[in-house]
């Protein structure tokens, strides 16, 4: 029995029992056996739902045509590089400026090690992987309120925070505060632990010591010859630690999604988007803009519009796939339940933006030691990450600034050349004597802003989906949507391509009961 | 004045005073201004600190030649690749057998980012770097007394470990018992940071839900369409968290020469080496085994046999550079004071060793999700580290058990082919259904074996290094040794290279005094 219920729910419970690691959903590639002759699937959307659907559905026997908005495939799943167009909703025009083999992955940017779909089809489809570094300990934390605004490297307030927090509950401990709470054994262990994880003294205190700086750094670091012996730095207060709201950081690295090992392909993020459009060849149609989804007993049509040539076009098919974001989605009419209508219209997407600001020169490698990672800050642009790839080549190097929420809303709000002077203003305070100094050029996506999607990701809250998700998911009639936001992983590529191995293996089982 | 007083200290007091990360005693390639027409400088020793002593002393004009006892340049900075023979004292012979591009680095493995000479001098020979991925959150932590056995991944332990703690803590600071140690301001900023950073409930529990399962992974991961729900896995209590020893990686990946990001040579930690012996082409002799080293006021005279001819020679020089091993050198007559022959003879070397097993699937990455990093366990094997490089592919990859302390002796003390069984025995602890399946070849390195170090690197504790250091570093006559043994940065290439550059810089003025 095991791998034949669809949506390979019943193997991943197998698995389970066996021992594997839970870590994916994701069973190897669906095995749809053979589609009845002739059958056909319109997917409308050439994202990675869209791709994975289509070549999934032709190896199963389907006639398969995708239809596509843009004049490129691959949907969010995209890199912006020297030459190329960025146009937002308003007219504002921006052509990016980066030297040859630089770009900016406006959207997706990181590959967790458990996104086993993904890597799955990036190995089938030939998209070279590297590291993406994801935790760095020398890059910075920065808050407008703490150490006078001057940004503090992750390292020392990390280890300064679990020296706090290690000295204060051995003081508990040995005070018997807890002895209620923990066994005599534990404690005793729970101690040893805080001694040696905490780096705390024979006192139980967290005090500046060399040991303490052979985690948190030296004043003077080990060296050779005569004058090598190292000097120890100066650990921070608890106060001050607490200013930094580092804990934040810390927690960050632990979720599971940023845990490392990642990955990014090789070039670009958009490699994997190529791969699919290459295996697919002339299957996608690209500047076709969808007016109308219709459907009866027979099957469903389309209504499209050249955007190029304005020519207006019909196709027809015995099933849809559907990955048009819901943003775009909610104002083409659709012959759908009033329910899943409902769901679309319900549906927030979040409001990010990347700013990509190339530097002449990689001074964060050369004077500042980080190699790759992300700097974290209060301001608007919240993070700045570091690149990838070229480490230590004389090239200049794309930094990227992440900004959602509050920040998101600021930034993109401005015009482009308004984001980039914010950007060199806020990017100065961690690299006050280089980044004006170094700045070559610098383009800003706002995903709110691109006609195309008019947001970034699906942002489901608990009452949302109790309400909306089994209406926005389930096959209604001779149609089911896919992306991420018709999966519990919204905002992941790993969710778009399980949501939709999912469809399609129910449009399958469907198609083949019609 | 700034950088011009030997060793650079005054250029890094400088620095730092200027607001710079003090990282590194690494200022730059020395400035050793002209030697003197005709002066020349012996150099034993081919590794590192020897290669770069003669690689500097002759941009500044030295006359240089290099005595180097083994058939190759690069000392401890070595790879073993198939078709290599390792042989040890007492005769036992082993040909490695790994397929055309593995490799096990017996010797150093990983470069830290403020390692900035060795990162400098890469640089400069051009060889390529590639991050070695040192903490990965998905390999195992093993002990034999703890889950009955069964290894743990690391992020549920670590993440249930901050999770008790601050479970704990927050009790303690509740009931008031830390209300002379925290001000009523830092108490509310640290439970709001306890909250967040442990993950815990609205009652400041840690206990299992699906928020957690974001950090520590789920039970059933979120995924597409109807059934996509995650459920949340279950916590492990602090006891069995306990039983881990968790705590003791925690801590060693915050260790400063630990940290990310880490890199290494693409092909092998050896084409450092091979870098600096092309640029320093036949100044090199190889086979070249000191038997005497004597000193007068006139210069240097080093007896030496060739291990391959018998031949006997002597070398003259006016100064000379001594990189041979404690060791070994505590072996060879020295005509230095007492005080140094003392240090010589005082300093133990570690006597840790590494063995490569080369399996035919790389099923820690398809079957386990593991890229990197490393797993542990309190067997003898200690550290079962997975390779860097080849990622995803279906080539056949390299483990390495990475053995110090106890289980190095006892590991040293078999025969390789014991080692080998060991190391299956031990590894199938993590990978019980693949490794002695996969299992192709391997090849174990034991450092106190090798009879040109018969040892791995110096181990100062701080009361021979109180005794002795001074004396070791000392310029004696016209003799300065180097090396990480005379570095307070010891058993890495970067101490190497510190010593190499602070000696010849003192050797230097020294010539031009003399």
């Amino acid at each position: 029995m095991i791998g034949k219920v669809g949506g390979g729910l019943a193997m991943y419970q197998a698995m389970t029992a066996l021992g594997h690691a839970a870590e994916s959903r994701f069973m190897g590639p669906p095995k749809l056996g053979g589609a009845r002759a002739g059958a056909s699937v319109l997917v409308l959307g050439a994202g990675l739902a869209g791709m994975l659907a289509a070549y999934e559905l032709r190896k199963a026997g389907y006639k398969v045509q995708v239809l596509e908005f843009q004049n490129r495939p691959g949907g969010r799943n995209y890199s912006v590089r020297g030459g190329d167009k960025v146009v937002e909703i308003g007219g504002a025009t921006q052509t990016c400026g980066f030297a040859p083999g630089n770009y900016l992955n406006p959207g997706p940017w990181r590959i967790p090690h458990h996104h086993r779909t993904l890597l799955h089809y990036c190995q089938e489809l030939g998209v070279e992987l590297e590291p993406f570094l994801q935790l760095n300990h020398n890059t910075f934390v920065h808050r407008k309120t703490a150490f006078g605004g001057k940004p503090q490297r992750y390292k020392e307030l990390a280890v300064d925070f679990k020296g706090h927090v290690s000295e204060l509950l051995s003081k508990s401990l040995n005070a018997g505060s807890l002895d209620d709470k923990v066994s005599a054994e534990d404690k005793a262990r729970l101690l040893e632990a805080l001694r040696e994880w905490g780096v705390l003294d024979k006192n139980m205190a967290y005090a500046g010591s060399l040991r303490v700086s052979g985690q948190r750094g030296f004043d003077s670091p080990p060296g050779g010859g005569p004058n090598g012996a190292p000097t120890a730095s100066t650990i921070n207060g608890l106060g001050d630690v607490l200013d930094s709201h580092v804990w934040t950081q810390m927690g960050f690295f632990f979720n599971y999604v940023m845990q490392t090992t990642m990955f990014q392909p090789k070039g670009g993020m958009d490699m994997i988007g190529k791969g699919f459009a290459k295996a697919l060849g002339n299957a996608i149609r690209l500047n076709t803009r969808v007016t109308k989804i219709a459907q009866d007993d027979k099957g469903v049509s389309v209504d499209w519009e050249d955007a190029v040539t304005g020519q207006k076009g019909n196709s027809t098919a015995d099933f849809c796939v559907c990955t048009i974001p819901a943003t775009i989605l909610g104002q083409i009419p659709i012959q759908v339940a009033e329910a899943k209508v409902a769901a679309i219209k319900a549906l927030p997407y979040s409001n990010p933006m990347k700013i990509g600001i190339e530097m002449k020169r990689r001074f964060w490698e050369e004077d500042y030691s980080i190699y790759g990672g992300h700097s974290f800050t209060d301001q608007a642009i919240g993070v700045l990450s570091y690149p990838n790839y070229d480490f230590f080549t004389r090239k200049p190097g794309v930094l990227v600034a992440f900004s959602s929420g509050t920040g998101g809303y600021e930034l993109v709000g401005m015009t482009p050349e308004q984001r980039i002077e914010a950007v060199l203003a806020q990017g100065s305070v961690f690299h006050p004597a280089e980044f004006r100094k170094e700045f070559a050029t610098g383009t800003s996506f706002a995903w709110s802003r691109m006609p195309w999607i008019l947001g970034s990701c699906a942002r489901w809250t608990e009452e949302t989906r109790a309400q909306h998700y089994q209406n926005l998911v389930s096959i209604d009639g001779r149609i089911v949507l896919a992306g991420e936001h018709a999966s519990h992983l919204g905002c992941w590529m790993e969710g778009a391509l399980l949501s939709s191995l999912d469809a399609i293996t129910r449009l399958h089982q469907r198609a083949l009961a019609a």
